[in-house]
Formats: C-alpha cells, sequence, structure tokens
C-alpha cells in the first residue's frame, strides 16, 4: 500500500509550506493546485474560477463571476461538476504510489486508503503574520480585513468538509498529529516531523 | 529558562507512558504521582483521598470517604487545600529544573512559564484497550463500564480544567501538539516526538 499524507489546514497556519517541505524531506510526490489544474482540464472551468469555489464555500454564489460565461449555467450543477472531478483526480493520484494531498477533504475522499491525516492550525495573530508575508503586492488588507478573510476562508472549508462527511472539520479526532504552528519555524520542525510519519507508517502500512 | 513540558491526557491514551519515556530520551525529570505524594505531606490528606478528587470531580461527594476522618471536615475545604498545595507544588517543581508534569493542569498553572503544552488523545477502543492492559487484577470491568469510567474521569478533568481557566481542556488550541495514539505504538513515535520537542525550545526559550 502507498503513503498517503493527507494535510488539512487553517487558512495562513502554513499548512502548504509542510507539505512542500515534506516532499522533499520524504521524496513524495505533492499534490495542491496541480489538483486545481486538473480539475480545470477535466471540466473546462476556469482555474481562478474553481480556486473561488473553494474560498467563496460550496453554497455561496461566486460574485466576481455572476456575469461572465459561467452565469449562463445552473451554478449548483457547476459546483457538483467540480466536486465530482475533485474526488475522481484525488484518487486518481494515489494510484501512482505515494503522495501528500494539502485540502480538498482528501483525509475523507481517501479514507478507505488509511492516510496519515495531519491539522495545522495556528494563532489568529500567527495566521494573519503568515499571510502578509504570503500576500500579492496589490493585496493592501488592513488587519481586521485580514482576520476576516482567514475567517471567511476557514468558514467555507468548514462547510465544503461538511458535504463530504459528518465530521467536523478541524476537530482533532479525526486526525493523527494536530500541529500548533504559532510559534515554530516550519523549516525547523520538517526532520523529526518526517521521522514520526515515517514510524506511522511502520505500523500503517 | 527552563524547559517545561506539560502533557494534557484523555485517560487511557497513553500521556503517562508518553511522559516517562520522554523524561527517559530527554534526560528531564517527571512529575506525576510525586506530585500526589507532595500534596499528601503538605496537607496531611491521604494520597488515596486526594486521588479520588481528580477522579472523582472536583464538586462532587468522595463517597467512599464520606464516613472517614475527613467527613468531619468541610468537603469544600479540603478540595480547596488540595488545589492550593497542587498549585504550590507544580511551581516549586519549575524552580529545580526541567521538568515533565503530568494532568493536573500544569499547562494553566505554568503559563507565565511558557511550557511546550502537549495533548495525548485516542478513539474510545484505543482507550478501553489500554485500559484492559494497564487494569489492576481485581478490576474487572465490562468494556461498557470500562467506557463508562473512562467518560467520566475525563469529564471531570474537564471540570477541573473549568477551575483553573476559562479555556477548554482539550481543545487543541491551547496545545502546541495534540497527539492521536490510537493506532501508534509508543515507544515508535519518542524519538521524533523528542526531536520535534527540542526544536520547538530552541525557538521559544
Amino acid at each position: 500500500m502507498s503513503k498517503i499524507i493527507t494535510i488539512s489546514r487553517e487558512f495562513g497556519s502554513g499548512g502548504r509550506e509542510i507539505g512542500k517541505r515534506l516532499s522533499d524531506q520524504l521524496g513524495i510526490g505533492y499534490f495542491d493546485s496541480e489538483i486545481i489544474k486538473q480539475i480545470s482540464e477535466k471540466t473546462g472551468l476556469s482555474e481562478q474560477y474553481i480556486e473561488s469555489i473553494y474560498e467563496k464555500g460550496p453554497s455561496s454564489y461566486p460574485i466576481s463571476f455572476g456575469r461572465t460565461f459561467y452565469s449562463n449555467l445552473p451554478l449548483q450543477n457547476n459546483q457538483t461538476e467540480v466536486f465530482v472531478a475533485q474526488q475522481k483526480i484525488i484518487k486518481e493520484i494515489t494510484k501512482n504510489g505515494d503522495c501528500i494531498i494539502v485540502g480538498r477533504g482528501a483525509d475523507i475522499i481517501l479514507k478507505q486508503y488509511n492516510p496519515m491525516k495531519l491539522f495545522i492550525y495556528a494563532n489568529m495573530q500567527a495566521k494573519i503574520e503568515r499571510c502578509y508575508e504570503k500576500a500579492h503586492e496589490n493585496e493592501n488588507l488592513t488587519q481586521k480585513e485580514m482576520e476576516k478573510k482567514i475567517v471567511g476562508i476557514d468558514k467555507n472549508r468548514k462547510k465544503y468538509y461538511s458535504l463530504l462527511s459528518n465530521q467536523i472539520w478541524g476537530d482533532k479526532n479525526n486526525y493523527q498529529l494536530c500541529i500548533n504552528t504559532s510559534d515554530i519555524e516550519i523549516k525547523d520542525i520538517i526532520p523529526s516531523l518526517s521521522d514520526y510519519i515515517e514510524s506511522w507508517f511502520r505500523r500503517n502500512i
């Protein structure tokens, strides 16, 4: 059986960085925006639009796309199409062997493969600081706006997760390890975290 | 500053074993039943009685001791005495340098010293199995009774914690790392966990 690591994460907590660094350390493929690209190819929908479904939430109206090409299509169908394609793609990824998948409910979608499930979180101040570090040049949000953005995105991640499962997103009982990144430098914990993951797989594969 | 590690844990999740093994691996003193012994010396109350306060909860009546010597003392005072002594002892322990303290709200009591805070948990089946392994010979509980015992003890730990803080016991946001022991052999994770803790202290001390 393959080693499958799923990383669920609060927005701004560094889950993506952990995924990338673990990928380098363990020599395992990492999938994140790659999934969006593949969904786009499969559905013909733009990557930007697909990303917006996650960020704006599965049932909310995607205002910025309201008057584009997609406004002619029933919104619900678009979303369903994306979610179905995503589940298929995530399962396909695992066929090629070991992998690290960030977000998108992969822990639920891949439940039958018994993945090692991580949840990455941090306090609000740390998340805001991380978001500022990673912000695009044209993104000039105040602290309050940034906090609102973080809370909003996580609310939608929770909502999306609840479509896949009756488990609660972020409930520690759904994960093997929950890592608080508020007061760490991510690169410092990668060697020990990789060793922890390896020891988990020695018993669970 | 000293390295202080606090371990909060669900009953039956192996928190005590993690504490002992980390103590060996890191060469740091480990305090658990030692605290009970010291409270007993300070207050003159029996170790068994002190333990019962934790297990039966801070506000419930300790039936098994209802007709002993202590029944002449106001119960609430006894409990307060224990909690006050405990806080003092836990703070005194830290004066001697690095330490690992299991349970007893040490993460709250020692907040000002910025401890590395772990929370250890597991699913019910794993906890029941661990409890059977560790059970005393004369303890013949059915699965159902064991589950009831586990749920009851954790309920009281939560209650005790709420006396010390307005934080919620077991809420991952209060801890740096939450470890699910359902599908691991504790000894296997000790080397990587120790390394993780060391890397955390390199940044937070």
